[in-house]
């Protein structure tokens, strides 16, 4: 792990471009160091001034003659490369670089932000940057930034790919009343990454949740292995723009970033831990939940309300975001029953109705907090006549308190008559909403995060002796050397058996009569394939014959699949016509395989056949995840197919274990083969014993050794 | 319709239980009405005091002596009949039931309730409640109701189930500066229900959006018909809670009412063009939408930013939603790439940067909306060093109101420094909203409602004149007769045959024999399938064999189903094998129908087979609606299914418009007999040309003639 203390805790800091001008970025950032209270030196950098904001100025970095851990730029785009490089030569140990230019407006800019980076590695210096807004923490207390503010002491980390949002969000928090630890704007991430940031945040004593939000990941396997980590310690809350197909076409446009595709980011955030936010909303009300409350044990919610409405609404979600109603236990319903109104409802959601005072508040959401059925509440309060908003908010806070293993989210529905009792429960860390559903979400977030956490232990990869990576190499280096980049049948038949996946057997004829021949070998009944390296989808263009029982049938079906497909492709070159051995019957599912660019070989499992496109019943996994029986067989139970190989409907149950192994094997294929940028089998059969994969579509590319 | 002005506008008022002391509800009652300025006569009823609220108070309703349009009562519940009875005879036109304690509570309750309705029927009166909360109008003015306060003048009207929610969003609506011209406590609903509000609401001239929070739905098919028309005048949009079973549960034991299912509810909303809003936040958004700006006539979406985060944000978010950026024409490209920094992005979303004041706010807005590919606009502004947030909201409401027919919706990304501009906009009725997503969500309901309105010509009903309503009548009245619910495979073809529906000819065999010469007489192959009225998934316990080719086959296969059979469900009354003739080749499909408690016959159609219950690739209607080839056609697309239909992968097209036939034949069978509680027809095969009912399962039961 990279030590940040120079930029989060520095000693010192000099401010290049510090200016007297309040109009200047360079005037706003000394004000902001000097306002933040930062108990560090402070040394303003300008050639023309004697002091700034009351401190010694100086007229270059060379000239403080004392060590600098910290170094903020913001000196025109033209003059970074010379300042970056003074910084260097002084033994500066960390830059911020506000100064934009660089990548962002193109190429130009790219040549001097690898400038940049190479004087960094040279002195071995880090930076944040450049185009950033700078940093703020507050409990150093540091704010080397140019936002206009400082936040609230709290325990959020916040790292924006936007500096724009970062402002923006910083304005907003005072108005909820939220408190940060650090806020972070990454810019152009030259050097210094979201991931490096959230290693750091995760190892900040005063940081309880790392929120972020970023347009792209800079490298996808350190990203996993980093947040794996770093998620085990606290909750990392992501908001990733750029998922829509325009999105990423923005995202692209704005920091010239190749965008990942959105399956990949959702798999890899599920694989590293880390929750991911849809919008904005949903981000902050997941830090506030987060960063106030415990988690729950389980996802059981009691909903406490004095009107109905709200409580039916609250249900509602609950059941949406898949949490479950507590059902109470004989003593709690024994108590509320004894002690509330008649016409309240006694199950849950407990109704205690229009004219409860806080002492009704107080009797039911104790009541449903002691028992050992609810890992959570929510409390829901309309103001009517003798509502006591802010006196049920002190007893929900002292309640929360006492019972501090269980999360308690408040709904206040309503304004001005509110306003005193909301305020008193975020002061007082209860988050408070103003309808019930985002309560709700924020509950399932927590619930969701306290599953990983607890999750089993780390299980030990399958170790796999029976695979025979020579024999693979040696085919694709043949395929390579020919010139072409999809496999043949009889090449991928090889490759699988190489890496013991089960597979149909599968010979290349290239006249009737040989296809005869190995009918008889293989023994009746055969299938027919058409054989070219241009035909994908052999059915669709009547390139298959299956169920042939005889020589006569093979050669009618021969002639029959040779003339649809020079009918229908007469220019696709033909290698010849595959024959393959039938196999049993079966449930048909696909495993296939694509590269995804930020985060590699990215595995996928589904309902197979011809309705995989259509109905997209399918789950995703990066192929470095797929090494444990227990993760390919959680990716399997995601999916409609799996109730089908369970045995459905009166059908027999299909050998899941079997197909396990070869979705694994495959991952490990992937894994160990850069070469390989496609894979797709579909169907893989799985019988009620064993499975095979009947056909096999390989793509490679060829890599630089 | 009902004329309700003795509500909304009354001429005269009686409270009925008035009191002067301030802890009372008949103390807020005549204050609210005093207060809000309204200028009736005011005639307070309570026997111990001479005035109340500089008012002459009378000691009963009878002695008023006067015309009295409206009587709010709120006495005990023990004296409600006797006041309701005096108001009756004083040729009081209606009610407000303020008093409690009537069906919410049990049976008691609701014997009083009923009571309260017959003396309403006797005398002509209209009700609203009992145990609601009351109503407002803002125009005439008049708040006859016991909340606190009265909403800002506006053209919203809110109608609501739960008194509570009514009384916390009046609280909450000032802080949002939103303006309402009725607020409507419903209550129990005894006499005037939702229905009749919606219809009152859409004829009044001072409401332009009309809110619902229900819990349930008074009479499914008043409902579809009032708000069909309704719609088309002014948007609705609803809020059904108890979608959840177990939110169901929580609203049958609120309100005792019975809960239609969500599929339901889902189409009747979509028939009826009203919009279902998801959560409260959603159903606010929406209205502010609709209350202040014009219908988008498509859904090209223009952004304008300051930032580029917030622009993807934005841009996903607009993907996610179905909607569409707007590709702007050659002229707009280059008017924005000739007045705007180099570094801005003239595509959108238009990316004006951070360093934008307020006139290039002013030239890219103007630019985007002057597009004809742009129906509408969203503008972003964070806070950055030379924002001018203010200016700014002068300029988008200044451009809103000069482009008068596209939409506009602002997001202001902060907190203090955005507060005057906010308020600005919403003063002056441009939507504002922290973060981009739900700017975008209500752009969404503001297009679809824009689609429903402009729908084509209404459609006639399809005349069916080759039907024969007797056969089928007679084969119910003979299955009922014999004590039977479910028909037999012969009867279910007769059935259909009568109605127009293409069905695999089916007879019944007792005998081996009896089954061959069925199928010489059918033609070979045929199928066989067991017959029994218990049993309903003939695949799963081995009763079906299909592909029969010759009596020798028929009679292995006769064998063997009554053998398996026999094994699963020794004790099924087996009534023999049903011999039906093979049918050719195509898409299968499901088409099914459920008879909802609320809506009445619901028709299914989706992806047909053993898949239907594992994919549910459904779309639903209510029968009502499928008397025409437009919806039907409409209802078909939904689906996956369609995809297939239109062939999928080299298949040939399947014949739609012989589907579409059945589906209309089908949705009219239902709709002719009540009896009918079920039917599925699983599959219907769709063939190249022409489609054939294969598997047909009706269930009926007795009705009341």
């Amino acid at each position: 792990m990279i030590d940040l203390d120079f930029l989060f805790n520095p000693g010192q800091i000099a401010i290049v471009g510090a200016s007297k001008s309040p109009q200047k970025i360079g005037y706003a950032i000394v004000d902001n160091i000097v306002k933040s209270g930062y108990r560090g030196e402070i040394y303003p950098i300008n050639p023309k001034e004697e002091e700034i904001a009351g401190h010694k100025a100086y007229p270059s970095v060379a000239e403080i003659n004392k060590p600098v851990d910290l170094a903020v730029i913001s000196v025109p785009v033209k003059h970074t490369i010379q300042v970056a490089e003074e910084c260097g030569k002084a033994g500066v140990k960390g830059l911020i670089v506000i100064t934009a230019g660089f990548k962002e407006v193109g190429r130009e800019g790219l040549k001097l932000e690898q400038e940049l980076i190479s004087i960094c590695r040279r002195y071995g210096m880090r930076m944040l940057g450049p185009n950033c807004v700078g940093i703020m923490d507050t409990h150093t207390p540091v704010n080397a930034s140019f936002a206009n503010g400082f936040p609230n002491k709290g325990n959020i980390s916040l790292i924006s790919q936007s500096g724009a949002m970062l402002v923006s969000i910083l304005d907003w928090s005072f108005e909820m009343g939220m408190g940060f630890s650090r806020f972070i704007s990454t810019g152009n991430k030259a050097d210094l990454t979201e991931i490096d940031l959230i290693e750091s945040c995760a190892a900040d004593p005063n940081t309880d949740v790392i929120l972020c939000y970023i347009e792209d990941i800079t490298d996808g396997e350190r990203f996993v292995e980093v947040c794996s980590e770093a998620s085990k310690k606290k909750p990392i809350v992501i908001l990733k723009s750029g998922i829509s197909s325009a999105g990423a076409q923005a995202a692209s446009s704005h920091t010239g970033a190749l965008a990942g595709s959105n399956r990949a980011y959702e798999a890899a955030f599920r694989q590293s831990g880390v929750l991911r936010a849809e919008t904005l909303n949903e981000l902050f009300d997941l830090a506030r939940a987060f960063s106030s409350q415990p988690l729950p044990d389980q996802s059981r919610v009691a909903v406490v309300t004095n009107a109905g409405g709200p409580g039916i609404l609250a249900t509602d979600a609950i059941e949406k975001y898949d949490l479950k109603m507590a059902r109470f236990n004989k003593n709690t319903i024994d108590k509320l029953r004894g002690n509330l109104p008649q016409e309240a409802n006694i199950y849950n959601p407990v109704d205690i109705i229009g004219d409860a005072r806080d002492d009704r508040y107080r009797f039911a959401l104790q009541t449903v907090l002691e028992d050992d059925n609810v890992d959570g509440a929510v409390v829901i309060l309309c103001p009517a006549a003798v509502t006591e908003p802010e006196k049920t908010a002190h007893t929900i806070v002292e309640l929360n308190k006492k019972y501090s293993d269980k999360p308690v989210m408040a709904v206040y529905i309503g304004g001005r008559v509110l306003a005193e009792g909301k305020n008193y429960l975020s002061e007082n860390k209860v988050p408070s909403f103003t309808f019930p559903e985002p309560s709700i979400s924020s509950l399932e977030g927590m619930v969701r995060y306290s599953g990983f956490i607890k999750e089993k232990e780390p299980v030990q990869p399958v170790e796999l002796e029976d695979i025979n990576r020579e024999t693979v190499r040696k085919t694709i280096d043949q395929v390579l050397e020919d010139r072409r980049v999809v496999l043949l049948g009889h090449e991928t038949s090889t490759v699988m058996s190489a890496y013991g996946i089960p597979v149909s057997k599968t010979y290349l004829a290239t006249t009737e009569e040989e296809a005869c021949e190995i009918g008889s070998k293989l023994g009746y009944p055969v299938a027919l394939k058409i054989s070219s390296p241009r035909i994908a989808h052999k059915t669709d263009v009547g390139g298959v014959a299956i169920g042939l029982h005889s020589d006569k049938e093979v050669k009618r079906a021969y002639r029959q699949i040779m003339d649809s497909v020079g009918y229908y492709l007469p220019d696709a070159p033909i290698y010849g016509i595959e024959v393959q051995d039938m196999v049993d019957e079966g449930v048909e599912v696909i495993v296939g395989m694509s590269r995804d660019v930020q985060f590699g070989p990215l595995v996928v499992f589904g309902l197979g056949g011809i309705y995989v496109n259509l109905l997209e019943d399918v789950s995703f996994r990066l192929a470095s995840a797929l090494d444990n029986y227990e993760e390919v067989k959680e990716m399997i139970t995601e999916t409609k197919a799996y109730t089908l190989l369970q045995g459905y409907r009166g059908k027999k149950a299909a050998d899941i274990d079997a197909l396990a192994d070869s979705i694994l094997r495959t991952a490990r294929l992937v894994r160990d083969f850069d070469e390989i940028t496609e894979m797709d089998i579909n169907p893989v059969r799985v019988h009620t014993k064993g499975s095979t994969a009947l056909d096999v579509k390989i793509t490679i590319e060829e890599k630089e050794k």
